[in-house]
């Protein structure tokens, strides 16, 4: 699902406009369409697309339309000390809160040299790499969690309790950041839903349990499972710890408790986040920071290659190329999406095409 | 190798005993020494051997007899602002270091919400649970991460660069606190050595690579290779951004560039820690957080099993239950280990049985 670069390309500043106006039609003031098109362009451009407009727009502009994500969002600041606030996003889309929340956590981590954002009562934020990313670029250390809808199963369980619970951290290079963000589960939930829309007849191993609990490789069976944890009971308690973070800790749902991204209207997500950024230069000159990471990065990428690898990627890397020739070549949009724009624009009466 | 609980039972106080006596008549003041045999003892209370004096006593002692892990180390702090403090540890024993970083830690996480630990020229500083459990025990998260000499190939590679970089998450709960603690590799290096040394046939699949980079489940060319990263691609980013905060952002060595624990007495490690607490109660009442974990907890042990799972555990139940035994029916202490121990106190001439 994640940038298999098929579909019509469009540049880059074409997608820009339709989906910034797509989210003034829905009702967004000016800058929050700008924030919340920034999100998703970015995730499209570092091939991310299950993360980007192709995915997230349609469903995005729906729940705005049908006033179950709050589009003038009263955010505030719940709680505070100089270094943790908790962040009452009043039911605003993810990443217009969390955007707010990590400006804040980073501006408070310049005076205080880290600070740590709770936010509950937020929807679907896109890819949590954007808020650990907007730290790495004010030279901070950037570290991203957030919880979501059920899908995974506790660890010796058969039933959904807790989502793919992603976590991402960022940190400023010389040339790019280093940056990685994994949900902490095998495989996303998305790629089994394509499975079955493709009529494959297997996923592969490992991905999935049906709902008695045993592995499965049949995309229904699996649709109608669970997806299973990364690294076994490992990828359980890291998922259940960041569901403790971001959920427990600020107030937000948690568990089975949150409300679905699809075909749920009436019920907000209340979604919580936690982000937090450390101020590198508070700790060491930023400049021995960047030399010694530079260091690292040319000392992995000379490691002699194992028998049958075709290279050593840094975290972030192959994002940061796909990023440099998608803004040059644009971004492919597969036809049934282009489908689903066409009809958004439409329906918002702006123009696609 | 953590727990198997074979050898002969030794009542705890006769353990911490032991154990500190070493300590000091090794050339530590009486407090450091109370707090290096607590980290161990701790470690074995919980059933995780591999961190405990089963395995950490004699080679501490040894290198403090050598010289070359410093038993009076002036620990400073190199940089702060009130929430990002860099330590230097002067090459003392980690635990010492570490256990003076995360009370600092704790410290200003009381007064200013969250406070991180940066930590440089340290050593081998036992189980990372540690450390977290204390900022639990202030009704704190904690959150804790080291890095370590090299056994782990970046995803792709032959060679090894990382360590197995652990990471810990504790938080308080109504009763136990909720703790995890892994290792980024997906089978400790100490089993492998261990079916060495049993002259096992075979260890598990997808525990190990030979050195040209191809698995392997023979022990010999496992020993000879490095160790695989849990879930893949995802386990090796993690160890690397755990080895860029504990490394590059301390000043600490990193990669292949730190000392081994055995086998070299001319250099210190120069590990690198990175520590941090977040006080609950700056973000919300800490009774409104412990109720909803208990909920949380309630909930997961509630979930159906799996077929064929015998039970859901939370992350730290398992440790907590063989902490309460273990408390009442002593420490087993293996017989190659007792004679490590008769060894020791030979050397130091002080008693042992």
């Amino acid at each position: 699902m994640a940038g298999d670069d098929q579909g019509t390309l469009y540049p880059v500043e074409v997608l820009r406009e339709f989906t910034q106006q797509a989210f003034v039609k829905a009702g967004l003031p000016d800058d929050d369409a700008a924030v919340v098109t920034d999100n998703l362009i970015e995730a499209n451009l570092r091939g991310v697309d299950t993360h980007g407009i192709t995915r997230l727009l349609a469903i995005y502009i729906k729940r705005l339309r049908a006033g179950i994500v709050n589009a003038h969002p009263n955010i505030t600041i719940a709680s505070e000390s100089s270094s943790a606030i908790l962040v009452d996003g009043d039911n605003g889309l993810g990443a217009v809160v969390a955007t707010w929340a990590m400006q804040e956590a980073i501006r408070r981590a310049g005076q205080h040299g880290a600070c740590w954002a709770g936010v509950r009562h937020s929807n679907h934020f896109g890819a949590t790499a954007y808020f650990t990313l907007m730290a790495a670029a004010r030279d901070m250390v950037g570290i991203g969690m957030t919880n979501g809808p059920a899908a995974m199963a506790p660890w010796g369980g058969s039933k959904a309790y807790m989502s793919t619970n992603p976590i991402s951290f960022a940190v400023p290079g010389e040339e790019e950041p280093v940056v990685f963000d994994m949900a902490t589960s095998v495989a996303a939930r998305g790629h089994i839903l394509l499975a079955v829309t493709r009529g494959d007849e297997r996923i592969p191993e490992g991905w999935a349990l049906d709902k008695e609990g045993r592995p499965t490789t049949d995309p229904q069976a699996a649709v109608e499972g669970t997806v299973m944890p990364m690294a076994g009971y490992k990828g359980y308690v890291l998922s259940m710890m960041i569901d403790i973070l971001c959920g427990c800790l600020t107030g937000a749902a948690f568990g089975p408790h949150l409300g679905p991204l699809y075909g749920q209207f009436e019920r907000p997500q209340d979604i919580g986040h936690l982000l937090g950024a450390i101020d590198v230069g508070r700790m060491v000159p930023i400049g021995e920071f960047k030399s010694r990471l530079a260091q690292m990065v040319q000392e992995i990428k000379a490691t002699p290659l194992a028998a049958g690898a075709s290279g050593i990627f840094i975290p972030g890397e192959i994002e940061a190329g796909k990023r440099t020739r998608r803004l040059q070549e644009g971004i492919p949009i597969p036809e049934g999406v282009r489908h689903e724009f066409l009809e958004v624009a439409r329906d918002l009466d702006i123009p696609f095409e």
